[in-house]
């Protein structure tokens, strides 16, 4: 890691099918537009519920990126 | 949301398949007897443990309902 | 659970699938030395990314197991 | 406060106006069917957001009330 | 636990005598009228000061119980 | 909420006035030059003073608002 | 701020009308008797409850002041 | 509680004997320069271990205390 | 304290009797084969309920030992 | 602060020599890129061991900046 | 440790140096007014930027000192 | 890290000279006798006081170890 900086940022995936797939959905996203992600941290996990049943998981974690030179 | 009251309940669901099961089982569970379930946000996860395997995920969610009028 | 002792340990198991893996890993690994464990939490849930996905997931878990007389 | 048992409820309160009108929204409308309130605490302040102003405002509290004998 | 669902409900209770004496008067309260009582956590310490002593211990405590099916 | 993507950024806004306007105070500066700020949790209520008073009244937020595609 | 030091202290302020009052109330009473006030951070927001409207509005609060050389 | 204001002291009381007379300690030594102490809350409860028992008890509260006019 | 390195480990203790007794058990149990505990912190104060009273008292503790050189 | 709104970004530096370089070097990147960096946070403090040394010191940082008008 | 009773205070110390001069510089000062203060533990440490430099470091802690009988 | 399992441990170190050097401290003691250390998290930061200064540095780390096959 020697002397790098990274940036944290945070994000909230959404995904109809499961926790697993709301965060992967909310990194891809990410890596569109921001290189060099590294690690992530999960911070909350929440979804809506609609007729009984979890209509939307979503996820919100914290993301590491390293800071370009 | 206009001036909508919610009430949040707070639920402990099992299942020994995973912790999304967990939710989904406790979240059906309550929509049986409570209407209006409209989000849920999980507080703790936990399991019981047999032979080296997960025999129950266990769930902890506040499940927030709307107050009818 | 009459007048029994437990110890819990801090165990972070990684897995390339899913969260609900890294848990099952870490837990087998620890049965194969350590006996009588009983429940686990979890209290973090982190992961490395790679070219935008997820690499491993890492999820670390408090283990209860019962001191034997 | 002698030998009585208090029961805590949490509800979120919602309003256009602001953050005090939230939570006497949220007491009123639980004093409607609840009898015996005695203290709030406010454990959440949140809100929507609509073309750059707060459109509700919305406050979760829990409610402590006495159980009757 | 099998694929029980379990409810978590929030109690303080009181007692001139200790500590321990206020969590047992809010568990024998709340089962007089409720039914499955399984666990509890405490969630909260606190007191009334009169004349230099507590006059009276004050312990929130979370109680989970079952839901029956 | 669908498989939106959100950020959170985490701002302060000030005012001499009161909690609310610098919760307000925040979000119109923030809108001028972000786009979809869909809502905000409070994460730190804070003030200066000065003779007695509150000068100013600072208020941190988290702010989410939707990634575009 | 060079090398100065400043002392945290707690109070908590109450009012009929509102959370702000509360807390400039709590200001205005230390400042009779402390000099050097300089900043609150508010820890705790609650309230008495009567016939189903707030009674008095309690909010805790830290203000650090200066100590004098 | 009208618009009285309180201030909230930390202290640590230690007992030989139990968690409960730790606290009762603490509260009767700072009755004895300190009037009007109305309440307390526990943060802390620690011991020190001498051949296998529990030596001393430590357990911090904070208590309120109402600023006289 | 000099410069001595402590371990600090996590027991959970259970009694039918009282939150101390819990304690004072898990100590006792852990003194059996581990020299130079010197101190404690409860970080978990729970109990499990039969029959509308507590039938086991559970705290768990960390538990400060010193290693030898 | 008058009427200023800051944003907080999160940041985490690295150091082979101490806690207080990973924060420097931190600080140091981003203000070449940032204007009116004007206070930190320290969040979290960790660090990489390797042949039973500290091989880099990793703070995680928040730091508060002015938005410009 | 006995039956004394602690007063915990708690203290924020600055410094153009380092970390751990803030902290020395808030004991020092403390200690030319008050008698028996025997430990402290931190609990935020913050600093000002200026010119992309940390300009002053900030560390705020409690300090612990036995009341004297 | 692909599927290693990993311990975590918590340690306090000492010392007289810094909050550095008492991490330093933990860390090499705990590899006299522990394998493959791999990263540390400060949890606490402490210290005894005398005579107006900071006689022993106190810091609480948790260690990360990997096991081995």
């Amino acid at each position: 890691m020697s002397d790098h900086v990274y940036k944290k940022i945070e994000l909230t995936g959404s995904s109809p099918t499961s926790i697993d797939d709301a965060i992967t959905t909310a990194i891809a996203k990410a890596s569109k537009t921001l290189r060099n992600l590294h690690w992530f941290e999960v911070t909350e996990t929440r979804g809506q519920i609609e007729d009984g049943k979890v209509a939307y998981w979503q996820v919100t974690l914290k993301v590491g990126l390293r800071i370009e030179d």
